[in-house]
């Protein structure tokens, strides 16, 4: 019996690829945003909603600035199955599954029109019943 | 006295520029996602978790596929409310709040990396006191 993993209909986290950090992060902050989780001198975090929006370099480093989406779990199994479900609705997968730098689980696939979506397990990161996240 | 809005700590809606509105909404589908809203040929809306996920060809129409942002406010004022504060802490304005062809009341702003926000009232979309938005 083939097991099937629900992928929740929710977004966990919006990146944006910045080129500078402090600047970026201090607009935000200009407009009132606070709280927000800065771990290293690459990234930082803001609770958003239900949701987390971050502000990181290495996306700009990398090229044209972009916007990552991601979908996080509940469990680092659940990455992989996430992604072969992708993979089975017509999607690709871009990584598989494996322990990131920052210690979690994450791997990722594009959709149809190549938009590439993080699959993750961050241990620090609780989802809540509803599927919201919070930092 | 000068008046202050308060930008919320939240996203209301991101939207993906797509190619095939049929194929990206097939995919998402396919995934599980369930309920899209699609007034018309061009443009589809899932809800996802405390906000509205869209797929629109407007965008890739109009060059390169991307990913657009938007606020979502209470009031059609505070659309130009929102967009003054913006540019006060350091964004720009790019289009000034006007009545869209949707019928409600839109304009956008840009962060100083360029990302641009559409800041927006649909009288259709409710949002709730903790920011959440439903379709």
């Amino acid at each position: 019996m083939v097991e099937t993993v629900v992928v929740e209909q929710r977004i966990s986290l919006i990146t944006l690829g910045v080129s500078d950090l402090r600047r970026a992060r201090s607009f935000y902050e200009a407009l009132g945003w606070a709280g927000a989780q800065q771990p290293d001198d690459e990234v930082c975090f803001f609770q958003a909603g239900g949701m987390v929006f971050g502000l990181w370099t290495g996306l700009a480093g990398h090229g044209a600035p972009g916007i990552e989406l991601a979908y996080n779990v509940r469990s680092p199994k659940e990455v992989s199955e996430v992604l072969a479900e992708a993979e089975r609705a017509g999607g690709s997968i871009v990584r598989k599954a494996a322990i990131a730098d920052w210690g979690g689980t994450s791997g990722s696939f594009a959709d149809p029109d190549g938009y590439v979506w993080e699959v993750a397990h961050n241990a620090g990161w609780a989802i809540a019943d509803d599927g919201s996240i919070r930092i």
